[in-house]
């Protein structure tokens, strides 16, 4: 079994519960509450901004040319791929770069974004994947399930988030951080593997807090 | 008015809150429950860790020599002069250091550390006092509220704990922090004076749920 | 007068001297023993996998969004865009990335992007890009001057360096490290100018130690 | 065989060569200059407070609270302890806080203070501990060596130094770090001990290159 396997294993219960959680059901029944949606896409874009500085840690942690354009890359994909969705979504909703910039982290988020950063400057390349993974790999389990909702992906408004996180292109980008990760990890030891798992399962609980963080426009 | 001082107003609201939040109430009528406690001093113990690498940040960041000693003053203070109240309580409640290294960290207490990890790696001595005087204080206040509750200094467990953080002791600990701020926060602009206040209400609300954590012995 | 003018004026006698360092002018005139020239490659290939690290400390360092693609940018310039005029030179001489991975940093090599990687460490934004902008900007420099040369650009073996450092696709990498530092040098203080041209000139000097020891083929 | 005998082997060469630099040879034989020896108390000073973070880096990098609290000690054994015999020295050579602070750092000495700050930046405790062994442990050696000098330790200049680095004090402080390296390298990889030996290789390098700055008066 590879190590990804053994690593979904131990976040599928939480993995499972997103699917019922209010901001992520209603926004596959289309039924969310456009300022919760609007709350969120600000949030989000602060988190992706960290979230894009991890993997410039991997830039740093690793003395492999080829995984240092890995990170590279991924640097670029989040900044210049995924923030496009939010884009879109910020030009809909009359957010701009400003109101981002202004609006303060909600302390879900801090804490989140700041745990992940942590991790990474303690850590290597593959404590630095690990980081990342449970947010990549999660989006792509609920687009994947809210694709399947009749309707979701026709949404007026909420359409295109199930389908950016349900696309091919998505769906690649998180295969490269698993097989990565599959491949960095071939010989770890049980204690490397304990902390990677712990850095996983942390990660899973704070995208189940960062849901409800948004649900609840905390703050 | 100095820097402090308007940090000070800053929080004020947040701070008297902890007078009345459960935990901090209970230790100083002496009703605490013992359990909740053992669990806070586990957290705690694992908290101040890496309280003390905040430190340790310190004197990495500043080229000023006399700096320097002040901070690495500090990092023995912390693992060698707090920790050591510390040892006692886990003495007394039968708490070894192998319990405390197997007990992961509550989330909000990982939150909460990360934060000022991720605050230290990426400021000067300024931000990286900043991480560190919403614990050293606010317990400082806590303190010297708690000594006048009548038999809280005398109370056979928790006795010990208001007597420690009421001391001239740590006092002195803390006022040193607090000029250390003041001294080096003389000239800064409106904007470092935001960054530092937000870091500020961050930390005070950290400590907040820290609080409330241990109350709930959270997990 | 701009921040990078003042700059360039504190380093100009060490960079002219540069045209006049064996290795340089031996390129420039195509008489260069090839073997020195391969020493070279390998060592600047090594070089430029730290060089590439520096600026993903700029995305860490910064929370400009805008600023953090600019940095995102030039990582990738650096290991997909600068690289390739080395792949192109490696495959030409029988270098492999393997040979390369293998071939320890001259001591003078390590040393400079040691320097280059405390400094975007300790530093922010400006700091980085100061580590960085002699290498970046003295190597347009020669490449323009090398240019003039008769027969330079001709040569067999190393017209294609010269045509690379003198080409408008370079000199606009280099720009936009220009203007970045000026856009974000316009209201520094006279202790951060200080040193800020010391990175500066510490960088300069490396870079001429950096000719000698290829000249040299320290180690 | 221990990792440290194994070390010891591979600067064993480097190391003797010590014994007949100049600056190394002279201080023993009481004929060294004393402008060189002011020139090399002001660089050394200096390069105290980098190697005093190099140990900082260590509280940071691991999460055993013994090896903090040990970290947390060498910190301070640097900057009250060590250093106490360079402030002696400064008193005596008329070198004020101001003078040190105002000296640059000579390239020699800033290009071996960045490598061992990058060194601790990227790496874990053990990366940590062999940036700082060849200058711990080889200072050593040189003070044991110049003891048995006729009339060294009876210097009325240079007399203090050598006693200072043949001292059972220093000697004890210099044990802590073998043991602890030779505790946490117990169980490395061929590969974990070939980067390690190259950081020991590199640092003591470095070492001969300070030594001969000073006698040059490096700038």
């Amino acid at each position: 079994m590879k190590l990804t396997e053994r690593l979904y294993k131990s976040v599928e219960d939480i993995w499972m519960g997103y699917l019922d959680q209010p901001f992520v059901k209603e926004l596959a029944e289309g039924t969310l509450d456009v300022e919760k949606f609007r709350f969120y896409m600000i949030q989000d874009y602060r988190y992706l901004l960290q979230y894009a500085k991890v993997f410039a840690f991997g830039v740093i942690k690793t003395e492999d040319p080829e995984l240092m354009r890995r990170f590279a890359g991924m640097v670029h994909d989040v900044l210049d791929g995924e923030m496009n969705v939010h884009k879109t979504y910020m030009a809909r909703l009359g957010i701009t770069e400003e109101e981002v910039a202004k609006t303060p982290s909600a302390l879900t988020n801090q804490s989140y974004t700041s745990y992940m950063l942590d991790v990474a400057n303690k850590g290597g390349p593959l404590e630095i994947l690990m980081a990342v993974l449970a947010c990549a790999w999660s989006y792509q389990v609920i687009g994947e399930h809210h694709v399947k909702v009749p309707g979701a992906v026709e949404h007026p408004l909420y359409g295109e988030w199930v389908q950016g996180y349900s696309s091919k292109e998505y769906a690649d980008s998180t295969k490269e951080i698993i097989d990565c990760v599959d491949a960095l990890g071939e010989n770890i030891t049980p204690e490397q593997e304990a902390y990677l798992t712990d850095i996983f399962v942390k990660c899973s609980r704070y995208e189940k807090l960062f849901w409800d963080m948004a649900y609840a426009m905390e703050m």
